[in-house]
């Protein structure tokens, strides 16, 4: 068996809408998981599991206190995420630059009108 | 059934490390199906198969000229998965500066020493 890359857990867990509606509540502040619950039309134990997949993607850590456990984003693995994403739209750029001065090298010149 | 999310698809297909491979070789620019497997230790019928899943997420598309189907990146899904992450980056970040705003004007002054 291959080790499971990060990369393969982040976007593994932000393809599905309730864990990013739950990363989005947890971009704007830490909150409880029952806080995290309210807005989503689930059971709190269906909440509690989506809860487990962004943990275990390591995008959310959460911290149990009395009987209150708040969850808060952990950035590094959203930004690992985006720099994957942003490293290709570069690479894809640059293509598309180097294309653009390679047709522009090689267009025919205009010819000019003598003057008459 | 809910219909799908067009983010759903992009982050799905972006979990697996063989269809990130095929992203990566398409960035730097188009390819042939056999173009594409090479580097791959798998069957060519494997990575038609992500190619199927990479497709249907929008990333890429293909088109058959003669027996070649050549591959390009289709950068809008790519771009769509790159906003929603930097806008959460954005919104955790402003909750970082606010919160940093916060501390510095509830702080305690430090008190002058007196001219001796």
């Amino acid at each position: 068996m291959q080790p499971v890359a990060p990369l393969d857990l982040t976007f593994q867990a932000l393809a599905d809408p309730t864990r990013r509606t739950m990363v989005e509540r947890l971009s704007r502040g830490p909150a409880s998981v029952s806080e995290l619950a309210e807005p989503l039309a689930m059971t709190l134990s269906a909440v509690v599991q989506h809860l487990a997949v962004l943990e275990a993607s390591g995008l959310v850590r959460s911290q149990k206190a009395g009987r209150v456990r708040t969850c808060r984003i952990e950035p590094k693995a959203l930004q690992a995420a985006e720099r994957w994403i942003s490293e290709r739209r570069a690479s894809w750029e640059h293509r598309l630059d180097r294309l653009g001065a390679f047709l522009a090298e090689t267009e025919p010149k205009p010819r000019r009108r003598r003057k008459t």
